[in-house]
């Protein structure tokens, strides 16, 4: 049963996914390993009683629509939920703009699936987020990528790869996963006046958003993009910006919801896409993460949230300062404001890969940056995750994986072996 | 953005769905209106209280872990249940054999994402499952197609069709979605020696095997493939079969659960198209699933929809021989042994479509036949739904059904108008 297609599928997605990330997301699971690797927030940051509450609620008073099939687009409660909090942000929509997804991993799957033909360019950040390239990939999507500072994506470099004529522009302006960077807002602004006048749509991935723990909340590209072009006064947005979100980060992932904000007529054709994906995504969950948002859990959360990520990443810094060698060492990583992870770079000629195999006889994990270039580079590059261990964990991680650094180094010539 | 793969797109899917389906599961909503439309389950059979008290246990005493994300594959525990239920069926299966899918939309949207090149046929009955149309129309799919009658597909017929070299069968051989038949036992046989001799693989979808109201239960194309194969030592099946179901019609379409069942080396690629297609199914959906089933919920809840659907089935039928012309006038429909749909056949010339205008004028829906068809026929034929209206809405939706028919044919022609 293989064809061209599955021969190039296999080629391109097993050795991202498999080699890396799965065979990681096991070692998660054994026990005596400190893992930065994964994604997961910290289950201690789940809002369980409030969401058996709100369940009991939900099946008590309207236990058959909940049980029962419900439209593609998502329940409208959820929605009307959603609107209200896009608001906040200055994202002035109208339900007729959001679609409801099975997490944002699905609103990465519908818009690969909608918007990529096999052979067509999408650009990138590099690095960018290892599971959008693997949506985007099955779908036969080539890249053309641009490199980031700690200001993101370096929108000088933009316009060459613009003439190329991509599909899309791809980005995660907030607290990037996984470098852990900001995209500063005059190269937002940037990018959303290149987007127009190459006419080049902008999907926008923001699934951590609402976490920052420091600084001040930049515009998402999606208002800029509405400020461009004033938007129409019925207050449905009709720009050039596909956004998207979720609650895995800010209520709990195993609900698997996220939503779309896109114009209307973007809308449309997800929500044909989504029919043929699944129907609809859990009518019961949506209503039930639409009671606990009533009752006021996501706000009560997204603050509990925050305190507890801000606290996890200084243990992280304050521990990397002590167990890492000197900058001048060419080891260096990033200061994330907000956000899931931070991003570590090794001086060149030191592969993470092979430091990750050291690192797991050292009982500690983290994830290999090559997979999340989508132009072969990164391999002297990490990413490590500091939501989910406790602060006595990070601090013991950290501590070992530093020792397995500097003795990769002292290998390599460059730290003087020490006695 | 529009696309040559868009414009494909827009021109089979939107035509199918938006007119059809779309249409008319927004006219169910219409309280007025007595629909065998749609495809919902009876609300009042959904297990509410006791699937309140699952979800209850779950979150009480695996909070952390129900809120939290989990394998794409699926919760362990679900599978080990769903083996069981398999095996009673005479489907011998290991966990490794499954996964859990959200719904089995969700299901026929990956095995054409791993299976379906653009262009690539796909043999169905005619007719066949809307969805399963849409979802391997979305990856560019054409189609051949074998009539069916009231023993399901024509095997006669079938080796002309394979000769044409699809990629694979897709069937529903159990009360088949839309037109209630059962595929028999010699024919299945057929199928599956033909599928072996040919080298192309089935794909059996079965979500309401269990719903069988009279008559024996008969062997699914995965039993039949393993006996032909003599199945392998460790349990673990290894043939030509991919097997579907699901628990929207057992337990309840809104939680969003189905399965697949097939050899372990196409549940890792579909594991891994779904990891890029969502993740994973909801971690908290999942784990209440396995503890109702663990509470005996789901056997409980077959045997009370059986009697349900079986009730309302035989209502329909006695309304259909009391309201609607003689077979001689070239009327007539199928007499399912289970499953949801009856199928109705018109005479030639009259068109459903035009029917339903009229229909929903005397306030009572149903689906047209054409949709279904994916060789362009069936404008003389459509689906009844007799599980979610409740027995006196299905006699006096039959009646008027019935009166609009009679109506027709007058105009026909067909039959004497009444004084």
């Amino acid at each position: 049963m293989t064809t061209p297609w599955q021969h190039r599928f296999a080629q391109r997605t097993q050795r991202m996914t498999s080699s890396a990330i799965r065979e990681l997301l096991k070692l998660t699971e054994r026990p005596d390993i400190i893992s930065f690797g994964g994604g997961l927030p910290a289950p201690e940051a789940f809002p369980v009683d409030e969401i058996r509450a709100a369940a009991d609620a939900v099946l008590a008073r309207k236990g058959s629509t909940a049980l029962q099939y419900s439209t593609t687009e998502g329940c409208l409660r959820l929605r009307e939920a959603i609107v209200v909090q896009m608001a906040r942000y200055g994202i002035v929509v109208t339900v007729d703009n959001i679609i409801i997804t099975s997490g944002s991993q699905q609103a990465l799957d519908l818009i690969g699936k909608v918007l990529i033909n096999p052979g067509d360019r999408i650009l990138t950040e590099t690095p960018s987020y290892l599971g959008a390239l693997q949506a985007f990939t099955m779908f036969g999507a080539d890249y053309v990528s641009v490199p980031c500072d700690d200001d993101g994506m370096r929108t000088e470099l933009l316009e060459d790869a613009l003439r190329v004529g991509p599909k899309f522009m791809y980005l995660l302006p907030n607290f990037q996963n996984p470098s852990g960077v900001t995209l500063a807002l005059p190269r937002r602004w940037d990018l959303v006046r290149l987007s127009d006048r190459y006419g080049i749509p902008l999907v926008e991935d923001d699934p951590y958003g609402q976490l920052r723990y420091e600084g001040e909340h930049i515009k998402p590209l999606v208002v800029i993009d509405a400020e461009l072009r004033h938007a129409e006064d019925d207050g449905c947005y009709s720009g050039n910006v596909i956004y998207l979100s979720t609650f895995s980060k800010t209520l709990a992932p195993g609900l698997r919801l996220g939503w779309v904000v896109a114009p209307r007529a973007v809308i449309e054709r997800l929500v044909q896409a989504k029919q043929g994906s699944d129907l609809h995504t859990s009518t019961f969950v949506q209503m039930v993460a639409a009671e606990a948002i009533d009752r006021g859990v996501l706000d009560r959360n997204v603050k509990r949230v925050r305190e507890l990520y801000r606290r996890r990443r200084d243990v992280m810094l304050a521990a990397l300062e002590r167990a890492f060698p000197d900058p001048d060492m060419g080891v260096g990583w990033t200061r994330p404001q907000g956000g899931l992870f931070l991003w570590v770079r090794l001086p060149h000629g030191l592969d993470s890969l092979q430091l990750l195999t050291e690192a797991i006889e050292q009982r500690v994990a983290f994830v290999p940056g090559a997979p999340f270039h989508p132009d072969g580079s990164g391999a002297n590059t990490l990413r490590l995750n500091f939501s989910h261990a406790d602060e006595a964990h990070i601090d013991e991680g950290i501590a070992r994986l530093g020792r397995v650094v500097v003795r990769q180094l002292e290998r390599m010539g460059r730290v003087p072996a020490r006695a």
